[in-house]
C-alpha cells in the first residue's frame, strides 16, 4: 500500500497479532513498526515469558495453533507432563518447541541483551522480518486488583481463569519503564501516517503501552490517524475477558464502551457488522466507524481488514 | 543381604548407577548411601545438569532408556528442534522429559535449596526412596586438559566426543568443596561396613568424589572393607572413554592399571571372567580378586554383582 507513511501498530495478544498479521501482508517491511505489550511478561520456574511477544512472533511466523488459539501449531508436552511427575508448579502450560523461545531469551537476558534485542534475534530466526518493538526493555507487570488479591496477569488469565472480579488493573513499574528505543523512534517519526490500536483488550494489552511514560505524549503531539479496531462485537470479546472486565469496571461492553475507553485519543474506531446500530453514536463522540466484517478467520480476512484500517487512516489524514 | 552394616557406593555414570541398582535391590533403604560424582556438572542454557545424579535417579526409577544408554525411556526431542531452529546452543541435548528436572534443580537452586535436598525430593518424587547424596552441594567441575586447551568436562565428553588427547584431568573447586552432610555422615558412621567403587570411570567418576576434602581421610580411617568393581573388561570400557584415558595418561589398560590407580586404597577388586589371567597379578599386589561375570545387562545381572561384591566385602572384614 503506497502513500501512507510510517504505520505503528499497539498490539496484544491473539486478535493484534491477526491484525498485525495482515498489516505484515499489505505493508512494506520499513513502513511498519508493530509495539508489543510486555505486562503479561512474568518470570515462571526460573524462565522469562513473553506471551504476548511470542503470539505476535508465532502469528507472524505462521507458526501458531489456530485451533487452540494459542502457542505453536504440533506442539507436544513431554516437559509438562515430566514436571507435573516431579511435582513442580505445573499451572502454566508449556510447551516443548515454546519452552526454546523461554530458555533462549531467560539466557540471552540473563547475558545482558536487551529484551528487544532478543526479540528481533529470535523472530528473524523464525523467518519474521517484521519490526516487533517491546513497549519497553524494562519489566512492566500487569496487576489485576481484585477484592481478594492482587493477581499478576497471569495468574489472572491462567491460574485463574478470569474468574476473580477486577476492581482495578495497574502496571507495576510502568511509571519507571523507558519506552523502548524501536518504539519511541517509530512514534516520534516525522512520517508517522497512521497508529493502529490492534483489536486487543483495551485494558489488558493496549492500557499498559499507554501506562509507558512517552507514549501518550507521543499520542497527542503526532499528526498521524490514529485508529483503533473494536476487540468487542456483539458485546463480547471473540477471546479473552474484554467484555467481563468491562462489566467489572463499570462499562456496558460494547464499541461505544471501546471508544469511551479511548476517548480523546482515537479519530477512528473500527467495528463489526454485528454493531452498525452504534455507528451513528459513535459519529455523535466525534469517531468515525467503519463498519466492516472484523472477524479473522482467514489470512485473506487478517490482509483486508488491515487495508480497511488503513484506508481509514487515510482518509481521517486528508 | 543381613549381617552387613552400612554400605556406601561411589558412582558416577551408567555402569556404577547400574550396581547402585543392584545394590537398592538386595539391602534395606537405611542401609545404603550412594555418594554420586558432580564434576560432571555444568550450567548449560542457565540451567544446571547434573547428568550423574540424574542417571543414578532414572536408572533407580526404571525410567532410564537402555537401548541409547543415557537419559529417559520414551524421550522426545521437540526442544531441541525448536531451539536448533532459534540458532540455540544445540550441541548438548537435553529431552523435553529430561528438561523437567534440570529447569526444576535450577528454580530450586536460585531459591536456596541445596542440591542434596533438591536431588533427594526430586527422586522421591520419582519414587526413589534410595539414599542419593551428591559428593558436594558446592560446585566441583571436573577439566580435561588436553594440549590446545582446557575442557569442561561436557565439551570433552559430549562437543569433542572424547577426541582430544588428555594429558591431565582436574576438578576444579574440588579443594574448596564441603563433603555433603549425607555424605561425610555416610562415610563416618561406626557401622560402616563396605565401601563400593562403582564399575564407573576411575578418572572422571570416582576420582573427583576422592578429591573432595575428608574423601580418603575417612576413606584410610575406617574399618570398612573398600572394593572396587572394574569398569574396564578386557582392556576396554563397555562404555565412556575410561581405556583412551587409560592411554593418555600413560597406563596400559586393563584391570592391573584400574587396581594400580587405586592402589593403597581398595582391598579387593572384582574383574570380568575375561580377566581372569591378571588375578594371580591383583593378589600379587595384595588386591584380592574376585573373578566372575561383570557385565550388567538385566536388572538380575545387576543384583547378582551387587551381592558378589557385598560378599567379597564380608569376606574381607572377616
Amino acid at each position: 500500500m503506497k502513500g501512507l507513511g510510517h504505520v505503528v501498530a499497539l498490539c496484544g495478544g491473539v486478535g493484534g497479532a491477526k491484525l498485525a498479521f495482515g498489516l505484515t501482508k499489505i505493508l512494506p517491511v520499513d513502513q511498519l513498526t508493530i509495539i508489543v505489550n510486555t505486562g503479561d511478561d512474568f518470570e515462571h520456574l526460573g524462565l522469562h515469558v513473553s506471551p504476548d511477544i511470542d503470539t505476535v512472533v508465532y502469528t507472524l511466523a505462521g507458526l501458531s495453533d489456530r485451533e487452540r488459539g494459542w502457542g505453536l501449531a504440533g506442539e507436544t508436552w513431554g516437559f509438562m507432563s515430566a514436571l507435573r511427575r516431579l511435582g513442580g508448579d505445573a499451572w502454566f502450560n508449556l510447551g516443548d518447541h515454546d519452552l526454546a523461545m523461554h530458555v533462549e531469551r531467560t539466557r540471552r537476558l540473563t547475558a545482558g541483551e536487551s529484551l528487544s534485542a532478543i526479540t528481533g534475534a529470535l523472530a528473524r530466526a523464525l523467518g519474521v522480518t517484521a519490526n516487533i518493538a517491546p513497549m519497553s526493555d524494562d519489566p512492566v507487570r500487569t496487576i489485576v486488583v481484585t477484592d481478594d488479591a492482587e493477581l499478576g496477569f497471569q495468574r489472572y488469565f491462567v491460574g485463574e481463569q478470569c474468574r476473580p472480579v477486577a476492581s482495578a488493573i495497574r502496571f507495576q513499574g510502568a511509571g519507571e519503564a523507558r519506552l523502548s528505543e524501536a518504539a519511541r523512534a517509530a512514534l516520534t517519526r516525522p512520517d508517522l501516517e497512521a497508529v493502529i490500536l490492534c483489536p486487543s483488550n483495551p485494558y489488558l494489552s493496549i492500557d499498559p503501552i499507554l501506562a509507558v511514560p512517552g507514549v501518550r505524549e507521543a499520542l497527542a503531539r503526532t499528526d498521524a490517524a490514529i485508529v483503533a479496531v473494536s476487540p468487542i462485537i456483539g458485546g463480547e470479546a471473540l477471546k479473552g475477558p474484554a467484555a467481563k472486565l468491562m462489566r467489572e469496571l463499570g462499562a456496558e461492553p460494547g464499541v461505544l464502551a471501546v471508544a469511551d475507553h479511548y476517548r480523546g485519543l482515537i479519530g477512528a474506531l473500527v467495528i463489526d457488522d454485528a454493531d452498525a446500530a452504534d455507528a451513528a453514536a459513535l459519529a455523535a463522540r466525534g469517531v468515525v466507524p467503519l463498519v466492516t466484517g472484523s472477524v479473522m478467520i482467514t489470512d485473506a480476512d487478517r490482509a483486508r481488514l488491515a487495508a480497511e484500517t488503513l484506508e481509514l487512516a487515510r482518509t481521517l489524514r486528508k
